[in-house]
């Protein structure tokens, strides 16, 4: 089996096949299909008939080229079957009441374990919780009635796409890769090397599990340790933004900006561990300290202005900023929505996002209008608002009226 | 005044003041005196003799030339009557139950009092907290019927010397200042950039007085962040270091190492933010995140070897690294020698530390014996303890023995 499917990376022969086409799936079937034959699946009807159609509604930054003879698109399973490797990168949001929802990794493993899967390589690229990939295997295994190492291999390698960067990039970001048996490690790290300079592997696939949740852990930590400093800045009536700014020169202060906390990852991951955390009775004491403060930072700032006599009743507020972050048409856990519902409640809100057409529910307008609005909260810097460093959509505000950057924390 | 005072510095005919000859105020001492005369004051008696002949006590890096002829020391506080500039750089610790212990800072304003501070600039380096510049200034118009910015200037500029440090030093790092009275930002921010090339102002007391803290406080934190990691590994049965290798192939993750936090800065600053938020009724979620972990880290990593049945009764441990932090002699709130206290309840503890002779209560070693210890516990990088990479004392430990590297987490 090594030697069969080393040949077939050397020979470019090897059939890729990609479980779910979102952030994640689509441009690692891209970036492979120089290379290799992709079989690209996704339960979504309507998002593999876009595909084919050559329409990504998801990518702002990088269009990526879809046309592509060794690029199929499929709804059908079955098509999988041929693949040599198989790439798992469904998604792994959290339910409502914070726990991890993994029914879209459950039903791609079930799908997964109809076809025969022995002799192919499994790659799981969803973001899960330490163990997670052992319970994945075990799966697998009792529904195929196959070994694992001897059957087939599975390799756990945490996605770190970063919606909107365009500086890092699938090609140029480090990629690690935990592998069940040893032996394999250096034919996926061969794989991936196709499309990725730096590759680190590991043989234990808890590391790469737990490395990847802390990366976004931390940084949700460090975002709500700003968030609270900006609280704590109002409370002694002390200028926020200079606060960051003085301590910003000290060489090793870490520059995080206030922002409010949205998406699939910064706000998402630290659930998964704490949930893994209370299986095994360790009560965390700082992994969600970050979430205490993040998961309800718009509301704090709706009371901040409510508390500076900034809203009043029917006050027009203009949000400009829908996306959970910059210059990206993801609106995943937005946090600027739900501003938007709060402050909808007694005032008449209108959002304005230059990524994002429309959305039900909320009152999206193409363009700011002029001289109109009471309040701008500014959730997001798109870069579309700021022309060299000029917020370019001041002449919307009333004269008499307020502009917040919730960003700077403060108002401009 | 202002006029006058601009005057002096130009010609260098400025007399400075320097309150405390520690950490902080010897190095600005020394500096200042290549331009102006100074005049060092200090309550302990044997410091200043020391200094007198030469010998400095504290500081291993950089060694400070002290035989300058326009360099005085002094136990006289009269002495400083002839400075036009008073700068405090008195130690504000912590009291054992981690409320500030202001007695030092206190006395020296007590102390200034008595003196004509008549069109004199008074700049507090000591770090504080929010507001505190203020209650200095309100006893000092009370002590001595002048009126600040009428009489006299108060500035606070927070240090930011980081002892063992060679690359960020005095004079390359970049200095933060707020002053009472706009109008003379300027003339402070010169008199600094006579010896530091990057000096920033701003006009609010409390704003350098939140950021000096803050930088602290968030080191806390992620230092914090790692050490729980760490914890959640041995709860997992992963390898902390690997998972902590593999995260910081991540373009932003933050590589932090896992260690004991002592010192008069981190480990005091949060308490000084604290001590102040209870004072407003602010109930902080994630600045005392850290302090949770990192004051009880020592005990966890005791625990931790215990439960790995690495220490018996009477086993020979040696401790390496006494200090607080690498490459310095300062034992300030040392959580090594908090650990030796742990462990010398059950074990024979040796402490082996080449920059510090010896300690009462701790039973110091000059040099590690060979093949002797059961157990080595190396808390401190010194850089002298690892020769290109490689552990230089690796031959004392016994054949079964085990070494433990705290900032590495991990056997060696």
């Amino acid at each position: 089996m090594l030697k069969h499917l080393k040949t077939k990376i050397t020979n470019k022969t090897a059939v890729i096949g990609i479980v779910g086409l979102g952030y994640v799936g689509l441009p690692l079937a891209e970036a492979f299909s120089k290379n290799f034959n992709i079989i690209g699946y996704d339960l979504n009807k309507q998002r593999v008939k876009d595909l084919k159609n050559g329409k990504d509604t998801n990518l702002i930054n990088n269009k990526i080229k879809i046309f592509n003879p060794k690029l199929i698109f499929t709804n059908n399973l079955y098509d999988l079957q041929k693949s040599d490797f198989i790439i798992i990168t469904v998604p792994t949001p959290i339910k409502k009441n914070k726990s991890p929802d993994l029914s879209f990794l459950n039903s791609a493993i079930d799908s997964l374990a109809k076809l025969n899967l022995k002799n192919k390589i499994i790659i799981l690229e969803s973001t899960i919780y330490p163990t997670l990939s052992s319970v994945c295997i075990k799966k697998i295994q009792k529904k195929t009635k196959l070994k694992v190492n001897n059957d087939f291999v599975f390799a756990y390698s945490p996605e770190r796409i970063n919606p909107g960067d365009s500086l890092n990039r699938l090609n140029n970001i480090d990629k690690i890769i935990s592998v069940s048996n040893k032996s394999f490690a250096y034919l996926i790290k061969s794989l991936y090397r196709t499309i990725i300079k730096r590759v680190h592997t590991s043989s234990v696939l808890e590391e790469s599990e737990l490395a990847k949740i802390i990366e976004n852990a931390q940084r949700d930590i460090n975002i709500g340790f700003i968030n609270e400093i900006v609280m704590i800045c109002h409370k002694l009536n002390i200028d926020p933004n200079k606060v960051i700014n003085l301590a910003s020169t000290k060489w090793n202060f870490l520059k995080f900006r206030p922002g409010l906390v949205g998406g699939h990852c910064i706000g998402v991951d630290p659930y998964y561990l704490t949930h893994k955390l209370k299986k095994i009775n360790y009560d965390p004491k700082i992994i969600l300290a970050g979430r205490v403060i993040n998961e309800n930072y718009h509301k704090y700032l709706v009371n901040f202005l409510n508390f500076k006599k900034k809203i009043k009743k029917n006050s027009k507020i203009l949000i400009m900023g829908a996306s959970y972050k910059e210059d990206c048409n993801d609106l995943r856990n937005s946090k600027s929505l739900e501003l938007a519902s709060i402050l909808d409640k007694k005032s008449k809100v209108s959002i304005f996002d230059p990524h994002i057409q429309n959305k039900k529910k909320y009152n999206f307008v193409k363009k700011p209008k002029r001289n109109y609005y009471d309040i701008i909260i500014i959730t997001i810097h798109h870069s579309v608002f700021f022309n060299q460093k000029k917020f370019l959509y001041k002449n919307s505000i009333k004269k008499d009226g307020i502009i917040y950057d919730i960003r700077n924390a403060k108002f401009i």
